[in-house]
């Protein structure tokens, strides 16, 4: 557990289950990004000032206040605002703040040879966006971001696309000072099709609005450390892999030259400034506060604006090319810990280990890394820092457990 | 009057008169974005070196100095460079700067639904653009920017459109000092079909180049202070309010539900930093030098990089997110002032009140609301800070007045 | 020789001869964007592990340590990784760090009146792009960026277009200290139809990995110090000089209207953020270690990050508008000097002299202006500052030397 749990939080590790299991919850979930029916229950609409019922003047805010723990039930679901359109033009931002140099992304030419219509979004991007839509229903209220689980990409995302998002509340659990509980919900990415992109379980504790009020719910649901390799592919489409051109993608090294075991240290070091980690979480629709507001911040606990968690898992991908110049699709994150908080200024380092090696079934031409990537602050990654006794090195901000996939 | 009218100025209010009187000054005026002839009159071309009369070399610089008052001439037309091709790049850029997520803007999908061909560009990121091309003919030797009137919308502008500006001069009043002279241009963006997308009048206090120059015209034009709602609509095209999803627009209110006098504080704040400030300055291709140049501001009156007032109105808007989800369209603007400057490291904070509600002409899908939207630095808004005395409170950045669009 | 030749170099100028017996060198050498066969050769594919032959294991990191002098070979071909397609996206992240304002690059229909098939990509973006590429291949390990020669663009680049990079061998010179050596490159940057887009050539100071290894070879190719006119309208379609709209652009002065040895005063100056340079250097996919890792270039000689000197030129070439609004293409690049480095914080600004002026053979819509553009560092450039004594004036950033084409 990292010395700064209450702002930031950690994500991942005490959770078991099957992610099959788990989808079931959802099953017969649509979303279509077209106009839908208003039976689908939204957070902000049930609760506080509905249109018909609303007190009208200053003395019912219509702005939302973010939901409290005991306004959650297990089994609701929520469906996010804004639906967004993925441009090439994020891209080109996302670009600019992370200098991602992965060839499939990078190259619609060399994308379409190897077999995708044409150069897909980064799954980060992916995933910051769709992470971002539910801050305002989920997290608005959060005293801390606990945990990812089960996290896995369904289906490439291109310029072009329509991205919704939806989270089921799958777990509700208060804490025993009953000053706060934790929220366990399964969030899905959608395209304009209806169809998944993104899938993830992640849990907060948030804050009740009054201490009083009885728990809404009392379940913990069983989660996956790590993702079934079987549905790992769902995003990658077939490889062409006699057309991958390794020289091209910046290196030879595929699935069969790493080891479990390997580190590899990222060696580069990218200095973070206070406009990019704005300019990039407003680019994914994050309205998190902790993050824009020098006023507030100022006078908080850290005395500084904190970089959103995704920021640094975004980082860490790009230095992570430098060793897995080759590992083009993020397919799964299996979970991690933002061990300690970013604040502007710090310079990002990181270094990786093969956890695992895994086949695809039914697949030849990708086989999949489980990796684990470790970011540190001011702290070059030769010696691969991770602990300092029982604890965490003091500079490990990310310990992040993944899978990614690569040409055979 | 704000304290700081010497250089970023104010603007609005003195003024009175019909929109529908002033547009007839511009009519026959044309521009397609395809190249014109050279009929058209322009400040720079028709003063100072021209091509045939120029004496060359070092002696005669070719970098323009801008128009002084004397320059100016009323029923002048000024066709600005440059032209601009808006993309789904600059849209990006914009959103990463503010962070803004009225849905229509957001999706093509839910643009698309309810009755726009896909999703148009942000009104105030056309504004930007159109007001950035009159810098260097209009106000490049400013004092003060005084002022703005009339400020619509005709039509909606999408990516891959190309933005052009013509200006036209419809006063000049020599300040009795007979140093400056306050120059009123009605200025009009248009599409490459000749369309215009955008008209605003502004007028700014222009130095004289010569204290001795006769004035050039002595005129003050009748200005509306608030436009006529049946204007309002020209940029909004039929919206079906059926398909308008209101979860997935991030909030149930709409028209019918706000009242006149209602104040909404939006809550959260926005730190800028001077990258960002410059970055979006230089995005709409405005050269205003006192948004840039460290060197010569450091000497200055504030010793900082002053930023640009629409940077405010841009922040403002994004924050009114939060009480004003569904107003998707900003369709006109009836002034408003720049009360104070916002330098780098400042926190942007805003609060609203609806001055008045309007149906709008042979419409039941849309009504518009006239709002005034407050900024303040360093100063959160739950009690809606606005006047200290008869001056506006140390805090307040800027005060606007507009009509935005919600459906019905 | 600048003060400060160690870390970022100058480039240019002790050499001659002539391009065109140069570019036989490459003949036959294609590349076309589509996964090409193995038999290219490629640095770091045949130096330390090759995928049959490597060490497994964390003995052998798979990260690239770079290329040190005595792995290069006169007459290697290297292909660079990453492939790039260049979007809208990039062209306004572009225009909102440098601000450029040149018509043709700004207007897709200002760009199709006058005989392109759209807007086309700034030559600058294009070489930052392409040279980006050559980075970790050529000058992970240099001490120093000598000098370019022979930089022409031979097509113009579209959004769309997938830009690739190779670059040849064309000389080497081990210095006498045998620490480092003089490595000579080619570098010519392709479309994805395998059409050269731009050539150069760049000579670098790269360490040894080994003092005592042999030099790998000894030649020191002649290089022009001036690009042939007859080269320089290659990436320049027709111009139907009558639809070029001169109001539209911004300025009344062509090809006819300037005299050599006219200087011209760019006035504005342009202060530089830490996000601003990292971001564009990021877009451009360029990893040299010194404009990212404050930790370690926070020990380091200058105690700070180093701007891309590339950067510099961006920022030159968008002030030479006011005073060149009509040089629409940057034909080629003679040579220039990195003459100084540049830190955030600082405020550039620029001055240009007409060095020469050339008719284009075969062509009477366009002609050539060889400008010397010098770029300073907190100096307006009023009293055009170069020399102090012998040596550059110390607020010298940049001395560059280059062709532009105007309308005729």
């Amino acid at each position: 557990m990292g010395r700064y749990g209450g702002v930031f939080g950690r994500f991942q590790e005490r959770c078991h289950g099957c992610v099959k299991a788990q989808n079931n919850g959802t099953n017969g979930v649509r979303i279509d990004g077209r106009p839908l029916l208003a039976r689908e229950r939204r957070c902000c609409m049930k609760r506080g000032a509905m249109p018909g019922s609303v007190a009208k003047g200053s003395n019912m805010p219509k702005t939302s206040p973010g939901n409290f723990f005991e306004d959650f039930r297990i089994g609701e679901v929520i469906r996010h605002a804004t639906p967004r359109t993925v441009t090439s033009g994020d891209v080109a931002l996302y670009n600019g703040l992370f200098g991602p140099r992965f060839a499939v992304q990078s190259s619609d030419v060399f994308a379409k040879a190897i077999g995708y219509p044409r150069a897909p979004i980064d799954d980060l991007l992916v995933f910051h966006i769709v992470f971002g839509k539910t801050v305002p229903d989920v997290s608005l209220n959060a005293v801390a971001n606990l945990g990812y689980a089960g996290c896995y990409f369904r289906k490439p995302v291109f310029p072009g696309d329509t991205l919704s998002a939806l989270s089921e509340v799958i777990g509700l659990k208060e804490n025993s000072s009953r000053k706060t509980g934790i929220v366990y919900v399964r969030t899905t990415g959608y395209n304009q099709d209806g169809a998944p992109v993104l899938e993830y379980v992640r849990w907060v504790m948030v804050r009740k609005r009054d201490e009083a009020a009885p728990a809404p719910g009392d379940h913990v649901p069983r989660l996956p450390t790590v993702l079934d390799p079987k549905v790992l592919s769902e995003a990658c489409p077939p490889i062409d892999v006699s057309a991958y051109d390794f020289a091209l993608a910046g290196s030879p090294y595929r699935f069969g030259d790493y080891e479990v075991g390997e580190r590899i240290d990222h060696v580069d070091g990218i200095t973070v400034e206070e406009a990019e980690h704005m300019i990039a979480t407003r680019l994914y629709q994050n309205t998190a506060r902790i993050h824009f507001n020098q006023y507030i911040e100022g006078k908080g606990r850290f005395g500084r604006r904190l970089i959103y968690g995704g920021h640094v898992i975004s980082l860490a991908r790009s230095l992570s090319f430098n060793g897995f110049a080759n590992a083009f699709h993020v397919a799964a994150i299996n979970g991690g810990r933002h061990v300690a908080p970013l604040f502007a200024g710090g310079t990002v380092f990181a270094w990786s280990e093969v956890l695992a090696k895994s086949e695809l079934p039914g697949r030849s031409d990708v086989g999949a890394l489980r990796l684990r990537t470790v970011a540190t602050r001011d702290q070059p990654c030769a010696d691969f820092p991770l602990k300092s006794g029982d604890d965490y090195d003091p500079s490990v901000l990310l310990d992040l457990d993944y899978w990614v996939l690569m040409p055979r």
